[in-house]
């Protein structure tokens, strides 16, 4: 079971050493290789100096058959990996005639002079061979060494997944893919807490084979369960897993809210496109977080009509259509108020469905009655108007994210009718 | 200058290496322990498995006087850590009896039943000071040996960054905080790209004393400039530092936006704060990330009255004001209905200024004169209407973090006085 390559992540730059940067490559390249059958072994940051990035070249060749490095490739003087792998690989610097084409087309389409520096992008050790970079100056190399490769790649992350899309993952499916398949499949449970839904499977979860294991993946509000399976067999081993994602179904029940591991707003958006529904949002404490999630999902308009962030009372009546005296009667942080922000952007927009949040962040809000972590979540539709109510001991930020993935929780289930309206 | 204590960050888990996770906490680690004067010099994920962490915990000790462990402290089967360490340091379990009260009291006040795993929290080895988790189950330990610390957090961020503050941070400090000073600074530039501005520079750059490096981070549409220096007297190194940054800052002129490491949403609301300023946002392909950004930052609600995310033209018309033969006669994406939204928006909230972005994000929209990757953005305020248009060639979603960009930038100009409406 052991036969699948193995991969490691170098990231090179003080930037996630100090923490100015959130590494964000990892993960997009760790599903990319899962998704091939390599297991990502190891991950490791490193800062700009070349005793530490050799050293991790030289741990990392030993451990895995394949080692990524991103990171340290730019334009400017605290780049030093293109050097360092020079000297590591052995060779001679050359001009790349294909690169060098390219650079000087960026340069000229968007009217900007072209720099020495610049010119020096296209210069790559003759030891690798050239990644071609179409979103940008610098390319990526692949050093081959005793059956192993080097992957080495710049760090802004659209400029990276280009490259190993078009460039790196071919030739690492050449060499390393497919000789153990994996299969992952994850239930997505909402309303009860990791180990109440891990008392309430324990018997089928002792009852795995070694060959599959479970995680528990605690989220916003929402506990995932991770089945992965490993083998020699495709087929088998998906309808295995298939057998076990039945049975934990079955047994949580009411707590399932997806069978896919994607984010709840996609899950909406799927929805959507099935049963042509249009729907509007009026947010007053996720302040267009919700907006947000729904704008990056593509050709969401023509499902998501659009929203109001009604951030003050005034707000609240001037864009969401909410009546001042229920503001002053129940305040902005009620059942009342949710409502009508719902059955007010829907009819100004015209939707179908309509979604409202309005409750108390912090850390500096709050009412006697309606103390801060409060929120009311509203959603308005065919099937008449609901409303919940949440109230999370967080901080800011983290209230915001629960406000919202409630919210959420709360749209899907009056969907999919397993939520309805007194 | 080699004496400050140096730091490594293990993260445990499979969610990692499989790319289910992102990983936020190790930046924020990183910058509250460079604040103490430690260098954070490894990073490194592993996957929930003995040998690994075994392995791990051996080569950062040897590495670091400081490890920090994440993960793998839940309450379920696939949690492997606690036993690990127990093996590793040696000693037996034992029961910490305020975690137990602790434990007993989050289920009682939650009304939720206590099960046996939940109590299984409260065990801890009797070889590590227990690091009291107050928002949240499992407790962090700190394992001594020879002079060195691993400390060993739950995953969850809230949980984690509540530990290390409270109990962990005071600890680290008390042992090797401040042995050298590190100073940073860094200066925001907009306008021009990496290279543009390495030569603009370079002889400063080429000037500066072994002890400060200068490193280039870009970012949507912006470079930062990062000046780090190490030394014994904090005092004398922040004035050297601050003598390198006003020659870049002189030099750069224009290009330089702020002298802050801050996104620069909070260098408007930091502005806003100061003059006594209300905005309002119009948006249409930033599709309320804009109004995410803001709402971000606590006590916003001051100054930031509430947006539209306007996401089809009837929502435009509807919600911002925008006259429905502007948009025939211009088209959705044009200075015309820019402009109008700003203005309309502004209007209809009474807030003192008003940013509007209109776009083609792609991948299936755009039109012949206005193709896909254009943007309009408006500002509209006490000095009249501007607006500006851009062109990016990104995918999706970074054309959104672009135009999001490129508003943000020009609302701050506009408030600035660096930009004027004709």
């Amino acid at each position: 079971m052991n036969s699948n390559a193995k991969a490691s992540v170098i990231t090179i730059g003080d930037e996630l050493l100090i923490g100015q940067t959130i590494d964000t490559n990892s993960a997009w390249i760790a599903q990319r290789l899962n998704a091939l059958g390599i297991d990502l072994v190891h991950r490791i940051a490193v800062g700009d100096n070349v005793p530490d990035i050799t050293h991790a070249l030289d741990a990392e060749l030993e451990r895995s058959h394949i080692v990524i490095v991103t990171g340290g490739l730019g334009p400017t003087a605290d780049d030093i990996t293109k050097p360092l792998l020079l000297q590591y690989f052995g060779g001679t610097m050359r001009i790349d005639e294909r690169v060098l084409e390219h650079v000087r087309n960026i340069f000229s389409r968007r009217n900007r002079p072209m720099l020495e520096r610049n010119l020096k992008q296209a210069e790559v050790p003759d030891s690798c061979e050239v990644l071609f970079n179409e979103r940008g100056t610098a390319p990526g190399m692949l050093f081959r060494r005793n059956g192993r490769m080097v992957i080495s790649l710049p760090g802004v992350p659209y400029e990276m997944m280009g490259i190993m899309e078009q460039e790196a993952l071919p030739r690492i499916t050449a060499t390393y893919g497919n000789e153990v398949a994996i299969v992952h499949h994850t239930i997505v449970t909402a309303g009860e807490g990791e180990s109440f839904v891990a008392e309430a499977i324990a018997d089928i979860e002792n009852a795995l084979p070694a060959h599959i294991k479970l995680a528990y993946l605690p989220g916003a509000g929402m506990v995932k369960l991770r089945l992965t399976g490993k083998g020699h067999q495709q087929q088998l081993l998906q309808d295995q897993i298939a057998t076990f994602a039945a049975a934990l179904t079955q047994r949580l029940g009411h707590l399932v809210v997806s069978q896919t591991d994607e984010p709840m707003e996609y899950a909406i958006a799927r929805w959507c496109a099935t049963h042509n529904a249009t729907f509007a949002l009026a947010e007053s404490c996720t302040g267009g977080l919700l907006s947000h999630l729904f704008t990056q999902i593509p050709s969401i308009s023509h499902h998501f009509v659009g929203g109001v962030v009604c951030y003050t009372e005034d707000a609240k009546v001037r864009t969401a259509g909410v009546n001042p005296e229920t503001l002053a009667t129940y305040g902005a942080v009620s059942e009342e108020v949710a409502c009508q922000m719902a059955e007010g952007i829907r009819a100004i927009l015209g939707a179908q469905y309509a979604l409202a949040v309005t409750g108390f962040l912090g850390p500096a809000t709050g009412t006697e009655n309606q103390p801060i972590g409060t929120v009311w979540i509203a959603v308005d539709g065919p099937q008449g108007t609901i409303a919940r109510k949440h109230r999370f001991y967080y901080d800011r930020q983290r209230n915001k994210e629960m406000d919202a993935s409630m919210a959420l929780l709360l749209l899907w289930r009056y969907m999919n009718g397993t939520i309805v309206a007194a």
